[in-house]
């Protein structure tokens, strides 16, 4: 048989095994698998995927990320003709307990990252490109099969300017133009030409090639591995479920299995039990940077300092204690601080601009290889990249974010700036951590735990100077917290900004005889729900107090802490309820009601309800 | 004086009046103004922008839409040119109570949207021109100032596509490519031709010009309004802080007032008091589409119907009887089933292909317009435009979303595919409403209460088919609730999915004694709090449970409700807590503990524990 044909016939076994195994789950999407067998045919078998199927983890492997999650069919075929899995196991697909799920996810090696939210592959390799050049230094090279339907996702196109800015010419990207999307025909059809154009004009080396020839898919391949300077996208027209008529570039037939999986195997030749060797990657090591150690940054009692500072120094520092550490910042690295670690370590720090999906994707991209992020941004534009963040805990990574310009109390610059709701939507990610400090000695501890801290990690930090409450010899730990007033008439739970301001209520209440307990709950999620119950039991009445909307922040932590518990005290919740301006920080806290006086005002009341 | 001086003249006052408004207000963005004064000094004065200022309402107007919100200065001195406000309303700039916040909001008319999001401004302008063309049919222009910073925003891409595909030639964008972003050069700097090539092979006519001469700015207009068929942007070169030298293409100087303004004021040539006379839109009434009128569906008792067909077939038959409603959907609507609203009203239907940034900001441009919109997709994918809902509550948009494949019982495609956090990031925006209805009868009752809702409301709407329990002459309304099962020994609170599990879960319970009340808080903001309350106080203990993650979502939202109520029994949340996997629906909830056996299992321990 000649090599063709051997591609040819691999070919037809990804789309036969693709049909099985949809066949075998009554589910799953064969066409938009059958259309795209043909280029990863040639992949496997020509040579050009280099992986270690002995050592999967090996770090000089090259990494397959199909953007297209949905042809999970054919990754899974894929994995089989590899070797990686068998054929029993690829018939487990999408049944309970199966490594196999309805789109892939790291659950089964060597998978990188889940994918199935479409425009999400692509700048995700970026991420793991750009370790491969500027972090591991290894030649891996980074191969994504993306889908045409996802090309109208923004997220692809900063994937596309970022990778050509940083001349990712280790990543290829494939684009599987089958021209139908789930209902109808894309805006762009078979038109490859207009895909040449833009990914041109985006900085790339772009080809065109009959998608189900093999030759050409091989001499695409090969022309991308020797382009240097820049990425290579291939451009491939296909024919979605291709080889089987009755479904062969036909709509309505998106996302299910074949009417009739058996004349369809059939008619594609039969199974066949081709089994590829993959080439193997080159060796080597991964870089590592060389530190000179140090340690954390702190500040004495009584400083004022703003926690995105200590944030910024805290990670400069870490980043001399720690080689693995690198920072990402979406353009505003002299808000949030991380301009700092840039200064101190300009070759672990990426620029990436004003583009929030990529600048989170490329930190999910970099932790594959197992660098520890922290990608920083004003937190309230962390909701731009909130289904990646979502699509992370999906993929296990372990990623570290940092939201500066909290709530209101940054004044003039209005809602816009303003994060609001990004304790509520961090703490709706599944195994995530939420951290508020409301000091810098907390700021620099918590980010600290969070280079050890697998999952989604959130620190928000204050744009405002706040007072050091914390002594720099203090434990301050996640899911912990510290009592900043003593008091059990009263307890007021605060984080952040309020923080300052519980304490000048306590003070003030003091003076009325009202003995108010203040509560710092530095840690959102977990919260530190021994001491909430404690302060729910001694003090029988509780007031929070946070810079956020009502839902889903630290109220609602609280209010879950003592759900179920033994004492369950009324809680007043002072939160951000009005849509807020322009305006001095104490002006705009004053008129959100979070302020000392707010606070006073309703702990004062909690207090005499109590008494009455 | 020359049009041409005239014009180079009242561009020195757009600069004059945003340095006096920033130095005024000691903070702002100046120099940001300062690079695209004269590009809306043609705007203004060439009689290009036909804005009736005697009515800022007049549906004829064009729409100047500031996708580079942070220039805010500039375009309070456009509307103080425009004689729309005056000189001391221009120096409150950013105090508060002052209409002109920070970054731009419709607090101030005739502003549309707020911007301040980078990448925003142009897919909602995208929006706005849609309606121009298809809905109001009124030959209004859409005049969209962006950043080049913002160009690295995939949003904008988006939005590029989706504005060629749908040839809107009433749309202009401008960008200012002042080179400079917040901390360094952008990625593109002054290659204009980059910015060309892209927008060409996205569809665009683009023109390329010094966005300092005053003549090509207006020859640029002129061809931009001339251009039919497709899209124009003109691509301006200029310098940030143009006209200071203390400023002017210099690093370091963004977003912060001139260190000495009076020195700069005298440099730009003092100030000038020039007033523009907006040139007046042609007449016109917007276009209104005729009904047949009709009734919406209902189903009876005991029917079997997912919520997402009841969604379809609701919007259908509201469009047949509100001319004002309109449908949009990611390329999904097979699965949102917004196809039946498609298939009855094609003219106001909107395919927006796999974008879901460009879905909700089109949805957002046209209730700008008065039109009401329905945007849908996978709830899970609306994570992807989370910023754009922020946003929009900023902007006070009425807006109407539905989010279909709610939660685990979605069951094989995987937890990429499961809303798990909507309900909790939707609950976190300003004035939302979120709706998670049972049954059918609910779904279309709630369809027809969010055409008239006013701020963002969303819908989650199931993948399976649940029981019909509501009767068709049942009141059903947003902050309401219905119990589903009487009982007083433990209160069940569920919505979606898991009603049907919790009545099961109630009659196993009623066979072994314990009488439960099942409470269907289908609205979930605002939840039905006197209901809630009355089921603490009558049940003294409560179950919730959700197809989603604990946080944030209807557990939470019965905590809120009995934070401060008078009775406050314990209150256990059935929730997701482990990642899903793939499994059938009845296998992947009682995985997650929120099928019925769960559901009995911890009511029976509540209902004992309070007897004991």
């Amino acid at each position: 048989m000649s090599e063709a044909d051997r591609l040819r016939e691999l070919g037809q076994q990804l789309r036969v095994d693709s049909v099985r195994s949809s066949a075998a789950a009554g589910s799953g999407h064969p066409t938009s698998s059958m259309s795209a067998a043909d280029l990863m045919a040639v992949l496997l078998d020509g040579g050009y995927l280099r992986l270690d199927t002995d050592d999967l983890h090996n770090p000089a492997n090259d990494h397959l990320i199909f953007s297209k999650g949905h042809a999970s069919p054919l990754y899974y075929a894929v994995l089989k003709a590899a070797g990686i899995i068998q054929d029993d196991e690829l018939l487990t697909f999408r049944k309970l307990d199966s490594r196999l799920e309805g789109h892939p996810t790291p659950r089964i090696p060597p998978t990188d990252v889940a994918t199935g939210s479409l425009g999400q592959g692509l700048p995700i390799s970026v991420g793991v490109a750009l370790a491969g050049k500027r972090l591991d230094r290894l030649p891996y090279r980074v191969w994504c099969l993306c889908g045409d339907s996802e090309m109208a996702e923004g997220s692809m196109w900063e994937a596309f300017e970022h990778a050509a800015f940083a001349g990712l010419d280790n990543l290829t990207a494939i684009i599987d133009v089958n021209r139908l999307g789930q209902t109808r025909e894309t805006m762009v059809g078979w038109n490859l030409d207009v895909y040449k154009r833009r990914a041109e004009a985006f900085g790339w080396h772009a080809i065109e090639i009959d998608g189900h020839d093999v030759e050409a898919i091989d001499a695409a391949y090969r022309e991308a591995v020797s382009t240097t300077g820049r990425p290579t996208v291939v451009i491939a027209r296909t024919k979605k479920g291709k080889g089987v008529k009755a479904v062969e570039d036909l709509p309505g037939k998106h996302g299910k299995p074949l009417d009739d999986p058996d004349a369809a195997i059939e008619e594609l030749g039969g199974e066949r039990d081709l089994s590829v060797r993959l080439a193997k990657p080159e060796g080597g090591q991964p870089h590592r940077f060389e530190v000179k150690g140090g340690s954390l940054p702190s500040w004495e009692l009584g400083e004022e300092v703003a926690t995105r500072q200590a944030y910024g120094e805290a990670l400069a520092a870490l980043g001399g204690i720690r080689g693995d550490v690198v920072a990402l910042d979406g353009e505003v690295s002299n808000s949030t601080h991380s301009e700092l670690f840039r200064e101190a370590h300009e070759d672990r720090y990426f620029e990436m601009f004003i583009a929030e999906n990529q600048l989170v994707a490329a930190a999910i991209g970099m932790q594959v290889r197992g660098w520890v992020p922290f990608a920083s941004t004003f937190a309230a534009f962390f909701a731009r990249a909130y289904d990646f963040v979502r699509m992370a805990a999906i993929s296990r990574a372990n990623l570290r974010l940092s939201g500066s310009h909290a709530g209101v109390s940054i004044g003039e610059d209005g809602p816009s700036q303003m994060a609001l709701e990004d304790m509520a939507s961090f703490r709706a990610i599944h195994g995530s951590t939420v951290l508020h400090p409301s000091d810098a000695n907390q700021a620099a501890k918590l980010v600290e735990a969070m280079a050890e801290r697998t999952g989604i990690s959130f620190i928000r930090t204050l744009r405002g100077k706040t007072e050091i409450r914390t002594a720099p010899d203090e434990t301050v730990e996640i899911g912990g917290s510290r009592i900043a007033h003593e008091g059990d008439d009263v307890a007021i739970v605060a984080c952040g900004i309020t923080l300052d301001e519980a304490v000048e209520a306590a003070e003030t209440l003091a003076g009325d005889g009202v003995r108010a307990r203040v509560l710092d709950c530095y840690s959102v999620k977990p919260i530190d729900a021994d001491a909430v119950r404690a302060a729910a039991r001694e003090c029988g009445a509780i007031v929070t107090v946070e810079d956020h909307w009502p839902e889903g922040g630290l109220g609602d932590a609280v209010l879950e802490a003592l759900a179920e518990a033994d004492d369950r005290p009324p809680v007043r919740k002072l939160a951000v309820r009005e849509m807020p301006t322009s305006g001095t920080p104490d002006e705009l806290m004053h008129r959100a009601g979070i302020d000392a006086e707010a606070i006073a005002g309703a702990a004062r009341e909690l207090a005499r309800e109590k008494v009455g």
